[in-house]
């Protein structure tokens, strides 16, 4: 299934209020919006870019993946979000495929959208995350 | 300056040809071309989704930037390129924010764009292009 759109590009950085400011002073982009996802243990910000969002993406502690993820790594680009039009059958695709997934069926995320993350072994070391947008 | 697009998210990859090939079995797209820049030591392949490109990013040899990239980190993402109107002005803008840039002025890049590259100390350990396209 062939992505539509990339919904957004997310960054992990350690504090989000500094990152906003900082990515207003540089860039002149504001946040749409911001959100706690809880079921991923972030708050994460949403700066529209053209088409598509630059999500701002911060822990809500040490032990959740983008936490351990900043302690490995540092900040820095976390994943690409891949706009999808059926999530399900998306992952029935890459099943059929043999990619690796973290997320065997779809959950909900930001927005209230369907997402599931493939793994980074399916392609090119990247976390990659599928969004079905729910309807306006 | 307000970029108006993410023009592509680049992941480093250490080979183009399998790249491509698995990109396309699990996501069904295609690059619209590939391109050789001498001056970056890569080969790019530019695959359209929605209104930007992923960016497969190939080194020419082992001692460039993406060649060391990948010999410390392995492949994933590795730049968020932001499309601006006028580079000369969007450098000048982060210079006085006291940006750490790698590149002082405007160079040529792929599809004869003016590019230039933010340093990672400038914004949350993410390297950012910057892109000026040529006119149509």
């Amino acid at each position: 299934m062939t992505p539509y759109n990339i919904d957004h590009v997310a960054i992990a950085v350690d504090d989000l209020d500094e990152a906003i400011e900082r990515h207003r002073q540089l860039f002149g982009a504001e946040p749409l919006w911001r959100e706690v996802v809880a079921d991923q243990g972030v708050e994460e910000a949403m700066i529209p870019i053209g088409g598509s969002f630059v999500q701002l993406l911060a822990p809500l502690s040490g032990d959740t993946p983008v936490g351990r993820f900043l302690t490995k790594y540092g900040e820095g680009l976390h994943h690409i979000a891949y706009a999808v039009p059926d999530i399900a059958a998306a992952l029935q695709d890459l099943r059929g495929e043999g990619a690796r997934l973290i997320d065997e069926t779809a959950r909900t995320g930001g927005r209230g959208a369907k997402i599931a993350f493939v793994h980074p072994a399916a392609f090119a070391g990247t976390l990659i995350e599928l969004v079905e947008l729910p309807d306006e």
